[in-house]
This record gives C-alpha cells, structure tokens and sequence, in this order.
C-alpha cells in the first residue's frame, strides 16, 4: 500500500488538478479491465496524497453488525486467478456469449453546446461494444460492464470519482477512499448500521430531508434535533446539546454520529459558510462524532443573487475560479478521517443513473461493501467530457439553476405579502424555504392552532392550484413544538413562468388567508 | 381493488398465456407513464387470477423494524398531483433538461437468431429517445427512466414480470404482487430485515450459496442445516428439526424463515422434484414457515442427460411443452401466500443488469419498498421480444446449457476416477458437485484429518491450473462435522474444450493425490 511508504525525503509532489489528470494517468499502474477486477482509490490517487498523515481509528464507534462482517469466502478464492494459465470452474460467473446485447450507444452534449438544441445538431453518439477491451478501442466494454462486478464498483468508473474528488476537495489524510454506491440513500441506510444500534440518537438538522429520518426509524434511532438559523447547523446548540447530554434520562448513550446537508440544505435551501463549517467541525472534534455529509446539491451553488436590477454575474472565468468559488466541504477540511462523504450524480447527471460514491477513511470504505449505468457515466464522463468537460457541464447547470432562483426570488419580491412572508435567498441547491408569520393569521383570534393553520394555508394552496411542502414535513424529531411556519418552494422542476404563476397563486391564497 | 369484487356469478375467466397477451393489454387501464407514476401488479395481472382465494395473514411472522416502517411523507402528497391544473414546486424533482443524455440505442438478438453471429448480421437496434411517450411512439422513455422511479419499480417493466410471473406459475391465491428490486442478494436482506430478529435461526439447505450466509451473520442469525439429497432438502429431515426443537437448549425460538434453491441448487446442483417440493411445502404449512425460494437457475433447466452414445434430444417443440416441461414451483404451489420467490435476469440476460423482482403476497410486496437498466431490459423483453421472443431467448438458454453439462459430465465419465469420485447429472443450473471418497486417501494412515485432505486436493488441483471450489466453502452451518467431501465445478464460464482439458487436469490431480 502506498500510504506506508516513507516519502519525507522526497520532494512534495503537486495536488492533482484537472489539466494534470493525463500526464499522472500515463505514470499509474494499468487499469484492472478484468470481470469483477479488483481495485481500490489507492491505485488512483496522486502522491501528493500520500505525504499527509493517516486518519484517527474510529472503529470503537462501529456496530456489533459491522463488526460481524467477514469478507466474502468466494471472493477470496479470486486470489488463485491470478495464474494465467488456470482454468476455474470454481466461480458461478455465467458465459458473456449470453449476454443478449451487442452494443450500447447513447447520445450525449459536447461541450460547450449542453441544451437540447446544441446536442441535436453537434452532440456525440457514444459506442459501447462487447469486445471493446479485447480490441484495444476502450478500457471498458459490455462484456465486463454486464457482468458481476466488485462491490467497490467498476475500476473505470472509480479511477474518475477519485481523481475529481481529489480535484475538488483534496482531503488533507493520506488513507481516505471511494466506493461506488447504488445512491445516497442506500449509502446513508450502510452507514447507519455500520455505526449505530437500536436504541441510539442521531443528531439531524432540526428541518430535514424526510427520507434520511424515515430511513432511521425503523432502525430503533431517534433524532436529536439540532437548531439551525440561515446558515444551518448553530455549531454553539449542538455542543450544547452534546455537553450537557444525560445518559440516564434519555436512556440513551450520546450520540455520536451527525446526518447534515450542508449545502442547498433540504428543505431549508440554507448553505453552511466556510467559517460555520469549521466551528461544526470543532464541535464534532471535542465530542468525537463522525459527520455524514449527504452533499447531493454541492455543485448547485449559484452566482450571488444581486437582485431585480442589477446586471447578471458572468460564468466563472476558469475552471479553477469555478473550484475556488466553492464553499469549502467538510471532506476538505477532515484532518481526522471522521467524515463520510454521500456523493450522488442524481441532480448532476440523472436521478435514474442510480450511481452514488462516497468518500471516507480506508476503514470505513472496506466496511461497505453496481455495471450497466456505471457503462453509461463511464462513456459520458471520462471518454467523451473528461474532467474538463464535465466542470463545463457543472458551471453550465450553476448557470442554469441561478436563472431558476432568480426567477423565483424575483416573483417572491413581486408577489408574497412581505407583512407575512420572509425568507433568505438561499445560495445552493433546489429549495428556496420560506417563513410565514402565522401569529397574524386571523383564525387565531377564534382559537386555532398552528397546526391547523399551516393545514389551512396548505389546503388553500392546493384549492389555488399550487403544491408546495409543508415545512412540519421535514420535522427530523416530530415530538418537537413548533414555533414558526415554514413552507418550501423548488425551483428544479418547474419553467420560469409556472414558477412566476405559482408564486401568484400561493401569494393570492395568503392574502386570502390573512385577510390582506 | 379488484381483488375484493365479488366474481363468484361471473364465468371463470382463462389463465394468461403467451398468445393471450395482447388481447388482455388491450382490455387493461392505460398504462401510467408518469415520472415516478405509481403502480402495482394489480393493474397487470388477468381476471383468472381474482378468482382464487385470498392469502393467509403472515403479520405474526414480521420483525420490528418492519413494523415499525411508515409510508413516505413526501410520497403521500403525490396525490395532490392528480389535479391536471396544479403547479407544482413541493417535490425535488431536477429537470429533465438537464439529464446529458439525448437517446440510448441497444443493439440486441432477434428471435430465433440469437448468437452473436445471427445478432451481428439480423439484431435490432433499440432505440430509447428522451421525449418518446409525449410522441407517442413508445410506453417508456429517457425523460422517465432517467429520473426518479418507484420502489416498486417502472410500471412498463413491472407489467412484463407480472404477465411473466402469471404465464408461468399462476399462483393459486389471489393478492399475489410483484416488485421489482436491485438483485436478489438485497431481496434476500430484506427478506431477513422483514422477518427475523438478531439471535434467531433460518432453515437452509446443509450446503448453501455462500453468499446468502454471508448475508445473513452479521444479522446476528445462525444457520440451522437441512439434510440434503441428490434432490436436495429431505422433508423428513427438516420436520424433525421442527418438531424436535428445544427453544431452551437452543436459546432461541423456532426457526420460521426457510431459504432454498429448489433448482439447480448453488453448490450441489441438486433439482427438486415436484414430489419432494410438495413434501417440503406440506413440512412448511405444519410449522407455519415462510419458504424463500431463490430461483435464479430456473430457466437453466436442461435436456435430460441421456449420456454420451445416444442422440441428442430436440428443443420442446413450444412455448406451452417447454412450460410444461419445467418443474412446478414452490410459488406455483402456494395456496396459502407463504412463499417469497426471489427472481433474476442475472443468469438469464445479464448480471450487470442489476434488476431482479421477487413474487410474495400483498402484505410482504408492500414492506418492500430502480430506471436506466429497466429501460434497457422493457426495450428488449416487451417492445422487442414480447412474451414469445423470450421464451424463444429461454428455450436457446436451456439447449446451450445443456450441451455445457453434456460435455462436462462425458469429460468426467472419461477422466475422474470412479473408484474415488461420483456424481449425479444436474438437472438444471450452472454446477457440477462431485463427491470424493476421501476414506481412501493414502494420507488417512499417517493420521492426516479430512480437512486437511480437501486442503491438499484443492492446492493440488491448483498446482495442477484447475480451480474448483471446495464444498466446505458452502457449509450453511460451519459448526458442523462433515462427513463427506465435495468439490464444485461449474460449466456455465468455461467453453467445451477448456472444461475437457480442466477435468482432465483434476483427474491427473486426484490420481497423484490418491496414487491411483
């Protein structure tokens, strides 16, 4: 492993970067192009990684499950393959001449030209054929592709997550590595019974994703609300909640693992600062947790927002001005080895790819333990787009999504009573979380609640014909009192001017409501 | 539900079949073809089948964290969407102008052309667009299978499994369902998440696919070995188990949860006969078990072996005798809903597809809870092949198959000593289990163990280039003494002549060892 090798007498070797990505790949060891080839990030990452110091051992916080898991007995009879004139009838791998499937085309953008129109007339057709290894036209074909692979993912597919992860955020341990997940959801459902029992809290913003806590529960978990304000995590709340945690009136140990979005947050669109992410970390620190930070919105992070009048920001000049401009992730900053990254290209690419990554220290990586869509991102993002490319694509999606926010903050501003209604322009991802002032709605007067309120509000947007989500949605602890009322808005799914309609219809349905 | 329609004065309708297909589609409701569209079996399945009787109730049987697994929140207001007028901004849907991909084109066989040479000179190319359903040309298009899905899989899909499913063991309840899932090894996990808690025991067959016991250790469960035969689980055997059990000796309660491979069992290759199925499913309904069938190697049912001298049989002359000729199911046999079969493209299109489904009653379909490769699979099985082209692909399958262990069987009859070495023809499956009389090894004299001699045979079948896999690999319960030795050769990776030369190779092999 070359994480052991003594290289304090060598000269420190430069951090990968995008246009450095050809010249490491000639000095790397070959490709594992074989079925279900093993591989691992360390074969991938560029020396400079490797002149960092080890992450802490965090294996007193692993589960009993975890615990128990052995490596798989018949994948450890692979090692008797590597003799080149064997002949195994030992495996169960059934015969690519079955394989109903000759080739595999898909047509894609070239950059620069990513709308619809442009890659009509000059997108590329991208060939995947069944021999293609054995022909010597690509690193990875069909025959492979539709067969068993590792579950560490495909080699080809891997050698791209890890070099842009280390593009992008440079983590500053030498024995961190990714694996390829079927999306953060099954990643994020791994990690909670890699680190917790039946019994345990986790510590959730106070307003989370629904999915993430609903993926908890029936684990035996409860969540310990964090408070959060604009910027998300207040770091002070949580080391406060942590400090003054009693094991014997929660009947629980501490907890010790955080579920946080820290950009784009869902469903409060709220984006954690660079200096909020550092006093998080500090806490997470003094009380040894692990951060899991689910960032599926990472590369949603818009232009400022500057409003009706002024000119509109121009796109980063640079790939590099694109990287800089990036709010610095948790990943980056993990001296420790105690953050588990979710990667997903569902909102970058397509949700039905199916195919996430995640990032972490060696020893939680090899505690987790996909082929066809890993084919298709594997043609699109490293033979067609390359790195270069596909940072093209992610400025022109920052672009694309800044003219959605703007659209909505801009009917926002024009529309919604701002005696009732606030909100934050929120700086990443798809949600835009807006407060309403429900203490002067008029039902008060005659006994309603809040609750009933925001049903009503609710209701009477549907009857305007508008859907948004109710902000008690997103509760990560329902038994919680709620203070305010919330309702988030996307901006993802909808054209400028249904978004412009809606935010007049559910601005008519307030006035109705309130009496304005 | 159409299930709870009172049918009882109507005339019995006929069972599906291949030809009946079409005419019973153009009867159904429209297909629906929404993003993430909800659907289940019973939009799919025929008029026959709502006049069996309902399941039993298996609530007793579920674990506590199934229990404890609510609906979706955010799904739940789905419903808002029926109303054609609303706009929608409470979902986190991306934008499918987004989704880099313009069209996927697979090339595949078509009937009855099916090897590669056939597909080179008369395959079709599959074409998916992105916006084909708005264009009427297709049921299913990229704009969808590139998005978010149900958990329940695409409808368009779920639709050909479901008709499959019904033309092939029409289950003799009513509430049967589909789902479709990504591969049996996570059905199998939420099958054990589903039903079974930490210290309790599964029934499994005495040999087992090493994998599912791998799945199911670090669930904090022990493995209880069912005697097996040439025709796998002895029934008698497995009721005295049952009746046998000690909850206080045992320190757990009676195992409820049996998994078996009843065709072309992993690793013995052992087929059970419909006779020995109904004896295992009486067994099951005395103990009130829930049988967990894992038929991957059910469409590798072969040709009778007749041996090396006599002429080859013909493929079934049809759809209906090859039906006919396959042994009957556990499902198929069902009356009472406890069967839960786990179903797979894997040995029968491709691994890489990653898109299995599993078949069980409504209250087990529903506590389960995939896009690009389920566009790839609908192109060619529904839209390409239909019900008939597949059972052609399966009936290929089954002749291909069956000259793999014709070969393989008449290079052991040639090579392996007999005097130490015997077998029984599989049936069906990819593996080959050869029984060595380790008894008459010379090292039995100078004190060697058994374990020690299928070490020694192994490495010396690996000094000799033939790797098989050591039926010790496979024991469901590791605590057990073995009395016999097995090794495992599978003939579905290697061609003719490399089986030949890899059985002459371990009969070299076994002679040095057995100095014959």
């Amino acid at each position: 492993m070359r994480g052991d090798t003594d290289t304090s007498s060598l000269p420190v070797p430069n951090p990968l970067t995008v246009n450095g990505v050809p010249a490491w790949r000639e000095k790397m060891a070959q490709m594992p192009t074989g079925v279900a080839a093993a591989c691992s990030s360390d074969m991938f990452k560029s020396p400079a990684c490797y002149t960092k110091p080890k992450a802490k051992r965090f294996e007193h916080r692993f589960s009993i499950e975890a615990k128990s898991r052995k490596a798989s007995t018949l994948k450890n009879a692979a090692r008797f393959l590597k003799n080149p004139g064997m002949i195994s009838l030992g495996g169960g791998l059934p015969s690519p001449e079955y394989f109903p499937f000759e080739h595999l085309d898909i047509k894609v953008p070239t950059p620069p030209g990513f709308s619809s129109e442009a890659t009509s007339q000059s997108g590329s057709v991208l060939r995947a054929g069944k021999h293609d290894i054995r022909e010597g036209s690509s690193l990875y074909d069909l025959e492979i592709a539709l067969n068993y692979g590792q579950a560490t993912g495909a080699a080809q597919l891997l050698r791209f997550v890890t070099e842009h992860t280390e593009i992008i955020h440079s983590p500053p341990y030498a024995d961190w590595q990714c694996t390829l997940t079927a999306g953060s959801t099954y990643a994020w459902d791994t990690c909670l019974r890699l680190l917790t029992e039946r019994g345990d809290f986790i510590l959730m913003e106070e307003y989370t994703f629904a999915s993430a806590a609903e993926t908890a529960f029936p684990l035996g978990l409860k969540a310990l609300a964090v408070p959060i304000d604009e910027q998300g995590l207040i770091p002070d709340a949580m080391d406060d909640l942590l400090t003054n945690w009693d094991e014997q009136a929660r009947g629980a140990r501490k907890p010790f693992v955080l579920y946080t979005i820290p950009t784009g947050q869902n469903p409060t669109g709220a984006t954690q600062s660079a200096e909020r992410r550092r006093a998080v970390y500090k806490v997470a620190q003094k009380h040894d947790i692990i951060i899991v930070e689910d960032e599926p919105y990472y590369f949603l992070q818009m232009q400022p927002y500057v409003g009706k009048d002024a000119p509109s920001l121009p796109p980063p000049a640079s790939h590099d001005e694109f990287i800089k401009s990036l709010v610095p992730s948790f990943l980056s900053m993990d001296v420790d080895g105690r953050v588990v990254r979710l990667e997903s290209f569902s909102k970058v690419v397509a949700p039905g790819t199916r195919v996430g990554w995640i990032v972490a220290s060696e020893q939680v990586v090899e505690r987790f333990v996909l082929g066809f869509p890993q084919m298709v991102l594997y043609k699109l993002l490293d033979e067609h787009w390359g790195h270069s490319g596909y940072l093209d694509w992610l400025i022109n999606l920052r672009m694309e999504y800044t003219h959605r926010r703007d659209a909505l903050l801009q009917s926002c501003e024009k529309y919604l009573p701002q005696e009732i209604a606030h909100w934050a322009p929120p700086a990443a991802g798809m949600f835009h979380w807006i407060e309403i002032d429900w203490h002067k709605h008029p039902g008060i007067a005659s006994g309603k609640t809040r609750d009933a309120i925001e049903e009503e509000i609710f209701l009477s947007a549907v009857d305007h014909q508008v859907l948004l989500s109710r902000g008690s949605w997103f509760k990560a602890d329902s038994s919680v009192v709620e203070e305010k009322m919330f309702f988030r808005a996307t901006y993802a799914a909808a054209s400028s001017e249904k978004i412009d309609e809606a935010i007049s219809r559910f601005a008519e349905c307030l006035r109705d409501q309130f009496k304005l």
